[in-house]
């Protein structure tokens, strides 16, 4: 099949640090899959830093004045492929990366008359970093949630880097991306490529109605 | 796109019990989504009752002699679609459904010359019940070893009850199905047919080569 | 052993609203414990709502200008146990629960010549509840979190309560607190209050020197 | 407070493989936390390999004929304090651990006239290996589990070593035990010893009667 109509992709990173301060692991993971998506003519059209904004508590899509989720979530359901990047902290995900999770939530009441959520028909793929443990439970985290709020999930979807245990590299001070990252992203990639395309010509018809 | 090759699915349950015990209220969840599986021309040919067998512990496809896994893969990977049944015990997944999401590690080293494991275009769902809580963090589990291990996920892909905190009613209790399981299951298998379909028709190219 | 040191509770109630919105369900259960504390005369001096407060992001103990976090972290090391009540949200822990973890993180670094953290001898339980099904993954979130940043977790030691699943029934709406859920607080406080007491007269030796 | 009773420990290592097998990394980690608890005069008795043994599934106490769980749930209890050897399969607790917790579910319904399980008043601390990623996952798992069961978790209770991301090391086939790995034992070994003395001095009132 043809993946007629052409595809995009946005990332999020929810380090805990504003993108003034220094250089982020977890925008260097986006990067590493970046680079891949390009490959398969997937575009990563921009990396929103959401610590850089007021993303306020709560679970609708609009928490008033301040808040900077509805300009978020449009440009997140703008693409087809959404990059979660979560650094992981104490073996989990962070509460910036939790709180975006939080704000999806309003999803399950944004539905059409066939009962599909707006993030019917996308797919998410995860970026995760961390400079020791606790990569498969941010999956975990972020699976669970993001099939909940409406995300169709890839096989194979998080390209991630974790160091040694009680460890303190930072993926962004490797020397050089391992050769095992490059091809987990690929594979992450061109999965979600792949599923984003099909889903793209023929989504989800639902169940209500 | 007409779903041309028929599509069928497979059910496992994953109690703790054997099927000569008394009747399983995962098997109750599953009759749930067959039913709804049925209306969406995909029929789920068999369920089995993981406990009936002996599947050794192991990270390989066959762990030697008396391993009942082998046969039960076999089936398993004969199928478009994978309804995994897992009862919650401590809020958590049992035993016996952790010792299949095992044995499907060994897919990671079976993969053909494009980098795709056997589970590569095929989908899972899930049906979980317990008398109390667990449903999520159950399928939190169930999605990161999924993914990990090949399979892709839909949106809404779990079918779950659990009664209120420090219950002790089991689904098979019920005197009858809540309307919003119902609904639950039949968006599950919408969404797990759909995909089926576009993926049997098209399955993921993969990265390696 | 009496009891020599007379011992003191402060609660946090990590909800995603503030404490001029609607009545908490959290607030409520805490309260169902702060009864039973208070019958082992354990007083619960506080209760902090910390969406009331700007808990910078971060992982140390002050983030700087307009952190709330150094004068609650203070509040919170004055007292013998924490009882750290958080609702579920997606049946996982909310960000603002985790924002406080987060800045617990802090105390890895902050150990005394004997290498404990200022955490050491205290002990935490939990209050928990949701509309429907989490609190097992909540607790796991929080135990992991809450050991590895120095506190001491008791048997038995989360009171909660989830409604049935996709129910909407919020705690606080309940006719009367469910026998069961007084029980499990009761035995929660009572575990707590007796350890806290035992490492109040006799706090860990620690390992460092 | 002179700890006067005797402590003793004892661990259980639920690799997926028999003692028969390769040497085993989970092994290594709990005689690292042996040697530590020798010097706190707490001896590590024995270490059963579950996998030897027929552990049944199911959630009692005694699962009737050819179940070897009556006899090691009754030399666990024999003992202050447990090590649970755990190593990571899928970055989560693996099979046979699950079914050890499974079986110590049974304790809930096994409380004396105060109301106590027969696992008040022990301590349980975690001996966590893999090759890589998943020790504070299946820390959380562990915590959740036992203080449900009735378990004491002390501050730092684990003892963990995972490598690099991806990675494929063992922790038996590093030359030398990392300094970190010996420092997060001796903590872990010291507050176990600690609180199961003070707690075998004078162990919970409970809350029943």
């Amino acid at each position: 099949m043809a993946r007629t109509p052409p595809l995009s992709a946005i990332a999020i990173n929810c380090s805990l640090k504003k993108s003034s301060d220094e250089k982020s692991s977890t925008d260097v993971m986006i990067g590493v899959l970046q680079e891949q998506f390009a490959s398969f003519d997937v575009p990563v059209t921009e990396t929103i830093r959401i610590a850089d904004f007021n993303v306020l508590p709560g679970v609708t899509s609009d928490e008033g004045e301040g808040d900077d989720w509805p300009a978020i979530r449009e440009k997140i359901l703008a693409h087809d492929i959404l990059i979660f990047g979560g650094p992981v902290w104490m073996g989990q995900l962070g509460s910036i990366g939790k709180r975006v999770l939080e704000r999806m939530d309003a999803f399950l009441g944004e539905t059409d008359d066939c009962g599909r959520m707006p993030s019917f028909g996308k797919v998410a793929v995860a970026a995760v970093v961390g400079n020791e443990d606790g990569a498969h439970w941010l999956s975990a985290q972020l699976y669970q949630s993001l099939s909940d709020t409406g995300w169709t999930i890839p096989p194979a979807a998080v390209s991630y880097w974790v160091g040694e245990a009680m460890g303190s590299t930072d993926f962004k001070d490797l020397d050089k991306t391992p050769e095992k990252v490059v091809e987990t992203a690929k594979m992450a990639a061109s999965n979600a490529a792949h599923l984003a395309g099909l889903l793209k010509s023929e989504t989800y018809p639902g169940a209500g109605g």
